[in-house]
């Protein structure tokens, strides 16, 4: 497994919690990453949507089929990973690949894929390192909406971010870092690439 | 009232329902338009996101507080219209203001702004013209999470988009056309837009 350092480590700050569920207002896609049972695993997920800043929850899509939703069951936590066009094959690649294809294998899709990692502050949970922002979460039980529309609450406990592109609770995606920009899933691998902004003004 | 045709109706084209719940997969901010007792209403929602493609069923979140909550209540039906960069001071704006402001006034928040609209094509909603993608939902009634998260989950009852970006069931983002990209908003009227795209390959 790669270390943190062999990766490539990009710096990181801590977020204030009040400010986390800023880190997905604009609707990028993410990797969730879970550890069960002395495994890991990670996958890209293009549903989920802050639901309130204070408390920060975020409301999170984990289909029936997949691996992490066993993980989840399993522990009540998930780390969001906030992925950028440096790792649009690496995200694609953990949203078509199942980690219980391998499951059979000492090898996750960590190790498999040479994904490095770092251990989250609060949860103890794998972190995708190269990403821009990492958010570790707790569940909150809604079995209802977890079995009717695989929809997921939970509530951000830790929120770390790249300074580069995020600080002081606000994105500034710098022209400078393409490669940091967010990517958005518009499907089957193609991803816009959140690399313009425009400021909004209200109209009298 | 500007008419479709006053405010430089862009093309429209049906969207098969299967294909529905793609137009919102890349996370763009949304302008959720209602009308219940002859009145109209439009804000602008950063926070919604698909959670099943068949049938098409969304979840967006709508604050207590606003004049659009009252009128989902209503009537059970929203529309989700899809702003694109030529409508970023249009969706801070309406995002910024409510309808309630001038609940005693004859005007509504599309008179008030000069914003065109269409009828939609199921439900009869107004539908914001100038967007690039056009989704009429009923809700279902799932009183506990919209009381808890504020969330609704809604089905999709019929979709059009503007074929310029968006045609046979996929979005295809056109270089040429950069005032159709879409809108994801960072925060403060500051939005990302999806101008640039990349290709994820699967790694092996």
């Amino acid at each position: 497994m790669p270390s943190d350092a062999q990766a490539g480590a990009s710096p990181r700050v801590p977020v204030e919690l009040n400010h986390a569920s800023r880190l997905v207002n604009h609707g990028p896609t993410v990797l969730i990453s879970t550890e069960a049972g002395g495994r890991r695993n990670v996958m890209a997920a293009a549903w989920s949507m802050p639901v309130e800043f204070t408390p920060p929850r975020i409301a999170v899509v984990i289909d029936k089929s997949t691996f992490t939703r066993e993980q989840v069951a399993a522990t009540g936590m998930l780390a969001l990973n906030l992925p950028c066009r440096a790792l649009a094959d690496l995200t694609y690649t953990v949203g078509s690949v199942s980690g219980r294809d391998d499951a059979s294998s000492p090898a996750d899709k960590f190790d498999r894929y040479g994904i490095g990692s770092f251990t989250g502050p609060v949860l103890g949970l794998p972190l995708v390192s190269g990403c821009v922002g990492w958010l570790e979460c707790r569940v909150i039980a809604e079995p209802h909406t977890e079995q009717a529309y695989d929809t997921f609450f939970v509530e951000v406990v830790s929120a770390q971010a790249d300074p580069r592109v995020f600080s002081h609770g606000h994105w500034h995606p710098d022209p400078a870092h393409p490669e940091l920009h967010t990517l958005h899933h518009f499907g089957a691998g193609l991803f816009g690439v959140a690399a313009e902004t425009v400021q909004g003004r209200v109209l009298d």
